[in-house]
């Protein structure tokens, strides 16, 4: 479904009420733009910035059509959107990005056997659905190499390190039944991600790109710019755009991808896509002169892209379970921008806030 | 009532529901506080970013009670709180700024006696309550002065240039029977304003100086650095130091003062105080380290003041009435900050937005 660019004064309705959603409704209003925040969690961070709220599951065929008839226009926050619900809300309004660029992220075969088909670098990688067909990729990727639950993997979640010594058996087990891909491990030198937007008249704009840091398979700090050659950041921009361009995708999106140092030079090997506004982004708030919130919101609203030049040299911390507790001491440091998600509990590895540093 | 310094979490109290509400909900929310808004009317424009709304007249007793006991602490967003109202309110929960503050500041002649107690620089004035207080006024004062309404004037609401050949009872019938004060008439070189924060530990931070540019007494533009000597930039915040003090002021405030060449240089005097963030003030948004909204969030939670420095050259400009319709060119201006503030009807000098540049 096409349909007329927005107006201020339009509502975007937001499937996932989370930090991103929240972030994203923050954004939208200073465009003069309201939000409807769709979530089973009557606890959700973003309901509290929502012009207006739906609590239902994401199966709730009435009360998705509802909420689809409310808005102007349907965006998530989280890549894990069941399809029938894409598929519904679908059939109302414009979903941005679309079913299909879901559906292709959101398993991990899929997303990688797009990337090949487009010619792009990533990890030599096969399907594993059983013992045979796990047997036989070790023996063409060999070990170490990492197998993944297909869906619903994050921060680490659904992955084991295939090294000498660990029988298959076991890390089939790991996979507890679900689909599987088995990935070469990358002896990266580093992680980097290009944060980038299209928009619905195929304008493209790429943010620098970012380098990352993870601790225990979660991101720790993102820095712009990121220690690399700008020709292997021109390469990763335009892996970035090759992807945007073969989905005809609308809206933020974030390309993970390890840099390598290979025996001619450095260059970047795609892991993986998020089809959304993404943590290796929240330095935009502050570092760039449009964040990626507000990238988002411009592109699925049918309106022109801003600038992403960045504002200097930039560090986002994110602030993991008890670390929000710092919260004070954080606030009375100048210059730091503080971002708290308004969660309740600070469980362990939660992501409870980020600071971000520009100097 | 005093209280413990709020916790993230929290909850903000916001009288008022106009756009200057809308910026301080925005700004509470990455600080992991919520906020609830309470306005009369259904259409507030801050209604669509608060976590909980009472639509409920200012002098609703019992809404009032169940407004303030729902939060933590209460602010407001005009200066035109009714005394009852603050009152009502105090008796649940801190108010900040307190009664006082907004008692002194919402009537010109209690704020114009208030300045020159503390032996700041003001116009000479005069009370004005008939014709006879009227006539010993412009006697004393002189020709041409200002004669306004004490309360309820803004945006050249509620004033009259007394010049040669104007009448006392033409002068006096605009004043429709309200009580009135006669300033004199200061021929200033250009307007200026300090913005500055007080924490509840007296803490105390002001932003740079800001020259202000008027169309029809309504704000136009406002510019920094000013174009003022360091010395009198100095004593401008100075100043507004003084007279935050003096209130044991809890929050961020305006002080619009007049820059006049005198025989010994140029100096400022003051024209009016604002207990509220301020639209001279909108600029720090992108052009200072803290916005004066995040500013005055943490100066009512109780928390550290942050960082007032300016980034670089700055202007905001209004965007009044049909104005705001220029919203997509202005969004494909690069770096240009386009705030929009969720109004229905661009009538002809309302404040629809305003936009920033920071160069």
């Amino acid at each position: 479904m096409t349909s007329a660019p927005l107006s201020p004064g339009g509502t975007i309705g937001i499937l996932g009420g989370g930090q991103l959603g929240r972030m994203i409704a923050l954004a939208a209003a200073p465009l003069g733009l309201k939000v409807h925040v769709y979530s089973p969690d009557p606890q959700s961070p973003a309901f509290d910035v929502a012009a207006e709220r739906t609590i239902a599951a994401y199966d709730d065929e009435t009360a998705l059509a509802l909420f689809a008839e409310s808005v102007d226009v349907v965006t998530y926050e989280f890549e894990n959107v069941p399809a029938e619900t894409a598929r519904l809300v679908s059939a109302h309004r414009p979903l941005f990005p679309d079913a299909h660029a879901l559906a292709t992220t959101q398993d991990r075969l899929s997303e990688k056997s797009f990337l090949r088909d487009l010619g792009l670098p990533t990890p030599a990688f096969a399907a594993v659905d059983d013992r045979a067909s796990l047997a036989a990729a070790v023996g063409a990727i060999s070990r170490p190499a990492v197998l993944k639950t297909r869906r619903f993997g994050y921060d680490g979640k659904g992955q084991v390190l295939v090294r000498e010594g660990l029988g298959l058996d076991a890390a089939l087990g790991m996979m507890n039944g679900q689909p599987a891909i088995l990935e070469a491990f990358v002896p990266f030198r580093a992680e980097v991600s290009v944060i980038a937007a299209r928009g619905r008249d195929g304008d493209f704009a790429a943010y620098d790109v970012v380098e990352n840091r993870h601790e225990n398979h979660i991101l720790r700090t993102s820095h712009v710019p990121a220690a690399i050659k700008p020709e292997t950041a021109a390469a990763a921009v335009a892996i970035a755009r090759k992807i945007a361009d073969a989905f005809a995708y609308v809206g933020v999106f974030a390309v993970e991808m390890f840099l390598v140092d290979g025996p001619t030079g450095e260059k970047v090997i795609v892991n993986e896509i998020a089809p959304r506004v993404h943590n290796s982004g929240h330095w935009t708030i502050e570092g760039a002169e449009t964040s990626q919130f507000e990238q988002h919101v411009r592109a699925i609203a049918g309106w022109p892209l801003g600038s992403t030049r960045t504002r200097g040299a930039v560090v986002m911390t994110n602030l993991l379970g008890a670390e929000a507790n710092g919260w004070r001491e954080l606030l009375a440091e100048p210059g730091v921008a503080v971002h708290l998600y308004g969660k309740g509990e600070p469980k362990p590895g939660r992501k409870m806030g980020h600071v971000t540093r520009v100097t």
